[in-house]
């Protein structure tokens, strides 16, 4: 019978692989040693904790953090109607948490969550989800990452991807804006027994896409650092990251659930990038490649 | 009878006096005529709209707006509790509303709005305030502004100044970082007939509080405008600004409204700063400005 304990200690691990993949990337970046993460390990006074893990003025990645955390007591007031809790019980969730913001605006925006949440009344359940937020798209690196994510949920159900796929479409979504935060990717959340799969098969399916990070998001690191920029592009990728911290504050469940469960506000707003600007109006120029990137940030495209 | 169109008529020659104002201040800060108000006239599909005014590169000015709007339509679902509405009846809201981000991490930025709501059942109320978001606290400067503002509330009643500014520490807090968002102001919302005043004397007041903008903050300006500054201070702005989307988006009521009512959302978001940002765990030297200006994030100051 599979723990929250084996859970927990899988995703201690990942988030060690990971950020030793991201360091290994960023080096071929420039000088070696440049981006390392630092780590803070926390308390949370109502139980539990995490280790963040921060990267800062790397070679390739300017600002970003991979989280692992690890918390429990009593389930809070606002999940209650959702957890058809009877007010006395408590829960206990961990997850892995990514944002990463590199220098350059042709390298794209990557975020990743995969948690387990359970509690003691016996329910549990997996969520997650992976989405790619170019700064300029582009079709071929669209089409690399989706095809990663489907090769990963392929293994463990046809239908994972293009349920998690429209369902990504539908979370990471801009609504005041009307458009979608990037090129999306896959989300789930609540996966349980109600799936007809076992705790273990959908344990087997979040490492699948726990995996998978790491590969696709370094090899879209080396293929564009290298490509050039100037300030046009620079000042769009404000804009872009303006989008993003516009998504974050007013939509992201993580995020409200961080603010609202007096989670470590330097942990969960790891995901803002150092700078984003917004700039009144700005409309692209007719054929620009700012203006094809916002006629790609619509949901239902299929990338593949 | 006080008349909504009269109201209106009023709130808008405010725009007017005030975007002067504003101009002329910020023609002292260097070349005249660099900073002007553009104006976009908008109107909202479900009914009514507004004059956007908006600021970018001034002398002083970095950006900012002064707005108007007036719109009306179906009361929205999510204010039926509020206003005790039984589902037929229709709004009329107008107001003006300002925010304003200097170029100098050394002259604060101001936020004003004062409004006006009817209801076809015959419910009426105003609505408002003023807060001031200093970079750096300047007591001097602290003491000027709530002066300013004690001043025109005297003239209406003894307990508007201490009544509303222990409002606008409470509604101007950043929950999350358990900080203020500057040194406040005033803050009041709903004044109806059930505070003894009749609607005359409530607009009287309305009117005292947006006088009192212009002739307070262009002082602030000029004051301010020449101090020296450097990239220090410029890193300590970008987090300042920082703070400031955290407010708007995460729990300004007005973003809020303007989000859910299918707003213009440029008009909305011209509270953002052109650049904002945010630096991993950051923690002022100590006794350094920054740490002191942290210090005076404090409700219930006495600033007078």
């Amino acid at each position: 019978m599979l723990t929250k304990e084996q859970i927990t200690e899988w995703l201690k691990q990942l988030q060690d692989a990971i950020c030793n993949a991201l360091e290994q990337a960023d080096d071929k970046g420039g000088i070696a040693g440049t981006g390392r993460f630092k780590e803070d390990s926390w308390e949370r006074q109502e139980g539990g904790g995490g280790r963040t893990r921060v990267i800062e003025h790397g070679n390739i990645l300017e600002k970003g953090g991979v989280n692992f955390s690890a918390v429990h007591g009593v389930v809070p007031l606002f999940l209650k109607e959702d957890t058809a809790g009877s007010g006395t019980e408590t829960f206990y969730a961990t997850g892995v948490s990514i944002v990463l913001h590199p220098k350059s605006p042709m390298v794209p925006i990557i975020h990743m969550n995969v948690r387990y949440f359970e509690m003691s009344n016996g329910t549990w359940w997996f969520g997650g989800g992976i989405d790619l937020t170019p700064h300029y798209v582009n079709k071929d690196d669209a089409r690399f990452f989706h095809t990663a994510l489907k090769t990963a949920c392929d293994k463990h159900a046809p239908n994972y991807y293009p349920d998690f796929k429209k369902w990504a479409d539908d979370y990471f979504f801009i609504t005041h804006r009307n458009e979608t935060r990037g090129i999306g990717g896959i989300f789930f959340d609540k996966l349980d027994k109600s799936t007809g799969k076992s705790k273990e098969e959908l344990f087997a399916f979040l490492q699948s896409v726990g995996n998978a990070f790491a590969p696709t998001y370094t090899a879209l690191m080396l293929k564009n650092k290298d490509l050039p920029y100037t300030d046009k592009h620079k000042q769009w990728q404000l804009m872009r990251r303006g989008r993003y911290v516009e998504f974050n504050l007013v939509y992201d469940k993580g995020t409200k659930f961080g603010l609202e469960t007096n989670g470590r506000i330097e942990s969960i707003l790891m995901s803002l990038p150092e700078t984003a600007g917004w700039f009144y109006n700005h409309v692209p120029a007719v054929n620009s490649e700012e203006e094809k990137t916002l006629a790609y940030l619509k949901k239902g495209i299929n990338w593949i």
